[in-house]
């Protein structure tokens, strides 16, 4: 039987319950279509850190090379000071893996609402492809005269060649791959940011050049939010940096129906990936039995997608559609109309078929 | 009787159309409430760069100093490689002219369509204010061995104290000057930019003690541009960054029924401020009288209250509200019910009582 070594992290607050769903589901998974996940399970997260003092061990990330893929719940502890654990844990492994994807479908599922009028599943239905180990997110900058009125803080934002043509080349791939495989679209601030989208759309057409069944498309960042709310129809495939990403994600998870459908996978090919539910670890809803487990599930049927289990994938998406469509009242929590264990008992059955 | 010396730079596509009209309802204004708006007009844009090859002529912002307020149409000319006008103009006078403020109020009035389900004009009542002269957009950064698979591009964003200071505190007058007058929120992102946003948020503790009657708050962009589209009625005062700003006010212009009423302006409280449209130049509607003038004439407005003309300004207000609610019937090019002339009447009408 085939068999996958997994890392699984729960993490902080709701973290280990949605997991406990999404481990739930694939194992149904995992029976009906004959592989196997083998789990490891690591207890990285705030209350890890409360306690010893270190974020993550030593030799952590070296560690968790020997998986095939994590799954990751939610990093964020009310005690912790906001940024050291996101910093030392969540963004640590995305760079130590190199996992220089990030990997976001932003898809309305038929019976989710969304914020949008007059928009449907039709209508919501594009992957962004946001670059994810460069850009503002390296770290660089620095402060001089700090505390003083003359005080200067930079911040910068670094780009390689390497780095920008293994991000769009992905997306070219992808875009091939999707049944629409129509456009990528690059979103940039070429008009300001001179240098860094300079490079940007430079290897963005030399790269396109390699594609010519492939449309190409560009817009500023300012006009993708724009477009993503009024016209979310026009996107197939959208590459763009690290901060552009983060933001343009977020608003994709909301017009897809919010934190509780909106899942997202750091990939390195050629290494560990790893997924994860988009929301936080919401500690108010912890213990409670309430949380929406969905977002973890749809990060488990990204996993199973990425090892090659696409029938498995198939199953899992088919389950999630049709508990949303049929099932859930609302996917927020609290007003499910079902507890957290619920969700995942209805999802594993309709996985089992 | 009271005088005011006024630039007016139409620019171009449908500039000058929209821009007419935003002076045929001034002019309204100027002789029912008894001022004078003395404009000398300037012919600043794509045109004249073709014709001439200088962006602006030397000592154009020198030259602009002498007067109390800019009126700007827009600026983008199709035959012109984009950056070029943005840079060489619109960014150019706001670095040149200190305008260290944008200030976008996101207001969706009556009879207005808004994307967003559920959400009303109860909802969507808020301000941005925008540092207009630092950050991403300083033009800091550069490249290393350029064309090369090593190639390596930087950009800079660079945060002053004072820069930031007087954005921030501008944001808390500009609160308590409010009706609402309740909070103001930071929109940052601590957790990874944090060098930039360790001195905003420093800065923004700082200057908030001083105002202990406004209740402060803080979040992510990538959060801020989810409750933009889910929870809009959270937000009073939004104080960001250059490149945030942008970002955010193009989607509040969104929200609050698109660029057909979007206008902004570029204060420097102690200097000369311009107003304008936020949409672009609109070549293709260029010279067909169908293009929506009520941005123009909202940005006329916000002159007119920037100038201390109070009771002008709501006149013009009132007029927009009740063309926008009682006449129009969609605020796209084409589809208003009007022409571009009839809607510069319509609300020069109304002005007049
Ligand atoms: C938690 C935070 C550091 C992270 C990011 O900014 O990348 C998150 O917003 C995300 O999008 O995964
Ligand atoms: C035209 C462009 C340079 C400008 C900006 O990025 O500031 C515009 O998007 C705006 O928001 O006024």
């Amino acid at each position: 039987m085939k068999s996958y070594k997994i890392a699984v992290i729960p993490g902080d607050g709701t973290g280990p319950e949605v997991v406990a769903e999404a481990v739930k589901v694939l194992e149904a998974a995992e029976e009906r279509f004959g592989f196997r996940l083998d789990k490891t399970w690591y207890d990285y997260g705030g209350d890890r850190y409360l306690r010893t003092g270190e974020v993550l061990p030593e030799g952590a990330a070296e560690d968790l090379k020997q998986y095939k893929a994590i799954l990751l719940g939610a990093i964020g502890h009310p005690d912790v000071k906001p940024g050291i654990l996101e910093k030392g844990i969540l963004l640590h492994l995305r760079f130590a893996l190199d996992q220089y994807i990030n990997l976001r479908p932003v898809v309305l599922y038929p019976g989710v609402d969304t914020p949008l009028k007059d928009k449907g599943p039709e209508d919501i239905d594009f992957v962004v492809v946001r670059e994810n180990t460069e850009g503002l997110y390296a770290g660089a900058g620095g402060v001089l005269k700090k505390g003083t009125p003359d005080e200067v803080a930079v911040q910068e934002s670094i780009n390689t060649r390497k780095g920008v043509e293994r991000c769009i080349r992905f997306a070219f791939e992808y875009c091939r791959r999707r049944n629409k495989g129509k456009k990528v679209t690059l979103c940039g601030k070429t008009n300001v940011l001179t240098y860094a989208f300079d490079l940007w759309e430079r290897t963005f057409h030399e790269v396109a050049k390699e594609y010519p069944d492939i449309q190409t498309d560009y817009a500023h960042v300012d006009a993708t939010c724009m477009w993503m709310v009024k016209n979310p129809e026009w996107f197939d495939v959208i590459v763009t940096d690290n901060m552009f990403g983060d933001i343009i994600t977020d608003l994709g998870a909301m017009i897809q129906g919010g934190m509780g459908i909106a899942a997202g996978g750091n990939l390195n090919p050629e290494g560990v990936s790893m997924f994860e539910p988009i929301g936080g670890s919401a500690p108010k809803y912890t213990g409670k039995n309430v949380i929406n487990p969905m977002a973890a599930i749809c990060a488990g049927q990204m996993m199973l997608d990425y090892l090659g289990e696409a029938e498995a994938a198939q199953a899992v998406e088919a389950a999630v559609r049709r508990a949303v469509s049929e099932n859930l009242k609302s996917l927020s929590a609290g007003r499910m109309g079902y507890s957290t264990t619920e969700v995942g008992d209805l999802v594993a059955g309709y996985v089992r078929g």
